[in-house]
């Protein structure tokens, strides 16, 4: 559905940050038509020459015809365009997807001066249709035309069922000159208006060798992107891309382990961290954002694997949504995670008050102060399995009326 | 909640079976109060002497405290009775909840004249409260004496949210001889009042060495009961216990692959389907039954993976609650099960209508039939993988508005 329809989300920041020009970086966007009249929906950027890419995309099996493409180009490690659509993913739509791909890609590289090969193409937006790709090929020349820095702008064209533009800036030392990273996301369920993603792009000035930049972008994602969940369902065409057009001039970077990158590494977490919240904070019918934090597990996955089963669980979401702090859901999503636990060395606590203990509600349990915790719009849950060592914390959001509305009633 | 609240399921039978008496068994129910008042809400099965047992539990790391007593004494292959309360799970209770274990086994074997170590427990409800084992042992003489074979009234005392009381009986010839299976179960989410459960108890005056009786329940079971899923939650009480009370004058059994068996078999393998579908139909705000068959996939277990993929998908489930042919959220759902799949080779039907072959929509589709299909309160989906011989069927329901209302806002 258009997304004008929908009301912002009560989770959302109170406004999208002071975000600076990047060196190297041209913005444009534009209403395209993809799918509706007179809504932005195409973004370009051009990027200085030699910028380095890496990028992590959806696991899926069932991937879009741009995650192929840019999954082929991306051992090049050199960008010259992105170019995003909202209103049509181009997924599953056989060869002519791919058709549609080259396209784009052509035309953009044409616009840019770049190869073709140097684009990188993301789409979202109903899936199993033709898209004409001609409605973006025909205003790409008009758009690298009038490049800026508008970067409300950008996140904005992105945008499918999202209820407000995200957006994220930090800046890092290195080797003496500072440096800024600029980060952009959509993204609120795994759907919109049809089908949709999640979608993160990321701009630094910095001069990071694509490999490296490949390694940090992967740790970054990790814990943050991949420590999200909406309603469990993954896109066929979720994308972080992250480009350094190497316009700052600090020394050389040559290794992963240096010590002028470790402020870099630490801003690129936060941005990826800060816009991956975000698009929770905009989960279809969010109205609680939930931190789960899981301690004890056997390993670092195990503990992750059994905060996304929390996380996960319509049973927790649901109660959460009602404000119950049903803390008997917690145990049961805890066990059908299948790693491993021990019933009777389980601790949980909700809003820092412990709740149950070695197997059992603690003794003189009171319900009052946790129930006022789940009034607020901020949950914290905290599980020890208390059998090891490993942690992750995960964030999510609960499941409501709202959800069912966004996904059973836009096309009846 | 008390049960009566709930609307009956619109995907209910028209009525309960009618199940004969079983020789060797005898029922009883009564309202003991375990968590309401005036509600009936525990089951007493008296059993005849040397009545063979089999058993299936959930495969939760967080099991109930009647999951661990089923299990201990499962070995020794003989059931003296069998006690099931709705109100508490007697879940993650710690030693108490093993205490009150204990107390109701005694208590039901010095009324029925077996010793506790073949006494059956399930308990379904509330977990983390204490359960008050005296309200069930103090009723239990009087149940005792009191057995009957009110098949109905068993399968209503073990309710919960469930909206209709599940029952199925089938006969079979084994060796010259008829023998009859009746059924009960229960589940309508995994939650009720509280959190609750998926529990199944079957029936025969049959002779079946446990051995054989155990393993097939496990076949009946893997078709069944686990090709079923509501919400994806999966309660720390799920059970599924066969009794074969030996009554009937057949030809004695000594090995699974008799041929006097094949009949039993299948009337094994029938009720047990025919209760986990009746489960489905009772998923709690259902308004459609869903069975998705997928063939084609590596093996038959990645098959039921991407069946349940699909099935617990919350965009496929709402989707289906709008009416929506939506087939694209059936690619995306194959996709992220993880199993092997080429998405050039994918084909979905709906209603027996092809829309989708070879990684994209079929020539000419027209979505009207499909649409027509999709208003129904039966919808079939069917996915070729196209890339092995696996195949599985799996069935759900929908996820309305319903499902938020049960699980969000009772306790509010």
């Amino acid at each position: 559905m258009p997304q004008d329809l929908l009301p912002v989300s009560p989770l959302a920041p109170d406004a999208f940050p002071d975000m600076p020009a990047i060196d190297g970086v041209g913005l444009a966007a534009c209403a395209a038509g993809v799918r509706y009249a007179g809504q932005t929906d195409l973004l370009l950027a051009k990027l200085a020459k030699g910028t380095a890419v890496a990028g992590v995309f959806t696991k899926s099996k069932t991937a879009a015809a741009p995650i192929d493409w840019c999954r082929n180009i991306l051992p090049l490690g050199t960008a010259g365009a992105l170019v995003v659509n909202s209103g049509n993913a181009n997924a599953f739509t056989g060869a002519r997807g791919n058709d549609a791909v080259r396209a784009i890609a052509e035309a953009a590289a044409a616009a840019c001066g770049c190869p073709p090969d140097h684009v990188y193409i993301a789409q979202t937006g109903v899936i199993g249709e033709p898209i004409d790709a001609a409605k973006i090929t025909a205003v790409l020349p008009g758009l690298a035309a009038s490049l800026g820095s508008d970067w409300e702008g950008a996140a904005a064209a992105i945008m499918t069922t999202d209820t407000y533009p995200k957006g994220c800036v930090r800046t890092a030392n290195v080797g003496g000159v500072q440096v800024t990273i600029n980060g952009i996301a959509k993204g609120s369920g795994m759907i919109a208006p049809d089908m949709a993603t999640m979608l993160s792009f990321l701009f630094t000035d910095a001069a990071i060798p694509a490999d490296i930049l490949e390694i940090m972008l992967t740790r970054a994602v990790d814990k943050s992107f991949n420590a999200i969940t909406v309603d469990s369902d993954t896109s066929t065409s979720d994308t972080v891309l992250a480009f350094a057009t190497g316009a700052a001039d600090h020394p050389a970077v040559a290794g992963l382990g240096e010590a002028g990158l470790q402020e870099f590494r630490g801003a690129l977490d936060a941005v990826c961290l800060d816009l991956a919240q975000q698009v929770v904070r905009d989960g279809e019918g969010a109205s609680k954002f939930i931190a789960i934090s899981v301690t004890g597990a056997e390993d670092d996955i195990a503990a992750r694997r059994i905060g996304l089963s929390v996380a996960n669980s319509p049973l927790v979401k649901t109660a959460i949504a009602g404000g119950d702090a049903n803390w008997g859901r917690v145990v049961m999503a805890v066990g059908k995670s299948g790693e491993a636990a021990d019933r009777d060395k389980l601790a949980i606590s909700i809003g820092g008050v412990a709740i149950a203990e070695a197997g059992t509600v603690v003794a003189g349990y009171d319900e009052a102060p946790v129930a006022e915790h789940m009034r607020g719009l901020e949950i914290e849950i905290a599980i020890d399995v208390g059998i090891g060592d490993g942690t992750a914390t995960v964030w999510t959001c609960d499941l409501t009326h709202g959800y069912i509305d966004i996904n059973a009633d836009y096309r009846t």
